[in-house]
């Protein structure tokens, strides 16, 4: 199913199952009598009707069904922030989520980032299209909140990834668009759920290397591929300190044409450097490869590289070990996220924070005092709130 | 003055100033007439006096005039938990910071880890020396929070320290014992303001290399230097994946007598991967130095590295730029934390989290699901509490 289609399911707002070729937006209300030519109105108002929400019921058996078209509704339910939508949305992801652990599906979560100019799209679309000719279903993924979202998320590169668009066996699901990367982080995190229970063994979670999404990404994939260029230095500008020792496998792009060597020869410093590194938990030893999105040369490794790591961390229990922490990890987050929010967000702190901010980096107050001041404002206000 | 002195001050709990050889637990109220032997009265109960606290003004003045006795007293009020002694200690704080800012004072906040067996306490015992023969006057703080005291903190530490102990320049000061992380960054971010008032111009701030006091102190410090041993692998098992892109500086330690060659080595090595990490915000560029804490070769050079960063950060702003997002950043974090504890510490939360979290761990509750219900219950609770 091509982005384009999932584009349209989106917008589609008739009743279920929809008219093919009916646009709801625009359809007029017609007589049920015998067949005749649409009578057209002009002080009829279109009739905007809300979509249909299928039952619980029907959603699962049609993630189950591997249907993209339901698939793609759920996720949407996943993205909205009406509480009747979150409430069916949540019954959705506990199906899928129990499907998936009841049936034993290991799927094979990868987080990739990259330095700009890396040419994550092109990788993607290359590697991707390999993943699925091994026998794969892929679901490809983006983690990046909307402020970010030019910077290069999948909207943007629809049109490098033309292939996999129309590859059957892909599913593209473009990132939320809601604000705060919490948000954003937990929504992609119960939309991998989602395509797990759909069939998709193999989760790309892609995110541009800056800010921190990285962090969000890392901690919801099993894998963490890192794409970088061959020359060091001024091309790491774009990416954030810290993500090199978070990578399970650095991959040096454009490893092609008169760019070879100068690949190869980033591809053993990198290993160098990786290897001086403190061991990682799951006793993998991360490395370096070099790979080519034209040739298609060192794709073939960077799978089996992919393989050997889930072959190991599978075999050791880190797989199931991370999976757990990361549950776990996602359950504070999003306590602390909610706590955050109903602070940052009351009307009181709204008004009072950018000054007290300011007054901290004039060196004017110190930031344990505004921070306590702060916090006795809110809970005040909050008391006086609940009392009302 | 020595550590001793310290411990002796912090557990006297008589008047100010202290008399001389009289433990105020065991004496005894003595009537004041003419001289004459103590009575001792079975009947007549131990008196024990809470310390006269001094005003805000004297606390100043004495640190002012860097009287470390007063100093030190200081610091006790900004560990303690007393509602009473936060209150003084908050005025003190900002009595210091003010003091430092208006006639300009510039330190050098320097953050110490290193890997187990590194020689931290060697190194900071021979580079302490040097930095006070320079002329400056040094604080050695700690940040470890209690439970990780045994892995090495200054306490424990104090027989490695002996020539540092007794170095008139020198004032040390043990991690605060109390819990939380957060905590103890505070009291330590606080204790560094009182030590720059008292004219400390260049502050070590140490931590065992494990769990999240790095990040902590980071957040906290100008410079951040790492410690290393020759043989990298086996020996990186007790230090953290993703300090070493946080580090200005590796030093490589027992670099003499047979093993200079190797730590010339990984010198070498750790200097070609430093260079391979994206550039620093402040535009620093990380290096790696050797250095013996027996032959004292190299540490000359690593306090000229850390010179040069100091006058390079300071050139361009980089110096106040951090200071200032750090200052920022302790208002948010003091706030996050606060909100983390009012939430967690809930007694309805306390009893419950465990089975949510198990249940998570089991994968039979979604983390979302499990920290909205949590939430639910402790809104309600709240609302609850504030209406009787």
């Amino acid at each position: 199913m091509s982005i384009d289609n999932h584009l349209h399911n989106q917008a589609t707002t008739g009743e279920w199952p929809p008219k093919d070729n009916v646009n709801p937006d625009t359809a007029l209300v017609v007589n049920d009598g015998v067949a005749q030519p649409p009578i057209i109105n002009p002080y009829m108002k279109v009739v905007k009707k809300r979509p249909a929400l299928l039952s619980v019921e029907e959603y699962l058996e049609g993630i189950f069904a591997a249907n993209t078209t339901i698939l793609s509704k759920a996720i949407t339910l996943v993205e909205s922030a009406l509480p009747a939508h979150r409430v069916l949305a949540q019954k959705i992801i506990e199906g899928c989520q129990k499907y998936n652990s009841e049936r034993g599906f290991e799927s094979m979560r990868i987080g990739i980032t990259g330095v700009p100019g890396a040419g994550k799209s092109t990788f993607i679309e290359a590697f991707g299209g390999m993943v699925t000719d091994k026998g794969h279903k892929l679901a490809v993924l983006a983690i990046d909140p909307s402020s970010e979202k030019s910077k290069g998320s999948i909207l943007g590169d629809k049109t490098r990834m033309e292939t996999l668009c129309n590859n059957p066996k892909v599913f593209i699901r473009p990132s939320p668009s809601a604000g705060s990367l919490g948000g954003v982080a937990r929504k992609t995190r119960e939309t991998i759920i989602l395509c797990e229970a759909a069939g998709y063994d193999v989760v790309f979670i892609e995110t541009v290397g800056v800010g921190q999404s990285e962090t969000a990404v890392h901690s919801m994939s099993d894998f963490f591929l890192l794409l970088m260029l061959s020359g060091a230095g001024d091309d790491l500008q774009g990416i954030k300190r810290g993500i090199m020792e978070m990578s399970d496998l650095i991959a040096i792009t454009k490893a092609d044409g008169t760019n070879k060597d100068k690949a190869s020869m980033a591809k053993a410093l990198y290993a160098n450097a990786l290897h001086l590194f403190p061991p990682t938990e799951s006793t993998w030893t991360p490395t370096a490869l070099t790979s080519s999105a034209v040739t298609k040369e060192g794709l073939p490794e960077i799978l089996a590289k992919i393989e050997e790591y889930f072959a190991l961390v599978k075999g050791n229990g880190y797989y199931a070990h991370k999976r757990r922490e990361q549950a776990k990890f996602w359950m504070y987050e999003t306590i602390n996220e909610s706590l955050k929010n109903s602070f940052y967000e009351n009307p009181l702190i709204e008004e009072c924070i950018g000054n007290y901010e300011a007054s901290v980096l004039a060196g004017k107050t110190e930031s344990f005092t505004a921070a306590e001041e702060l916090l006795e404002m809110y809970y005040k206000r909050k008391e006086a709130e609940n009392r009302e």
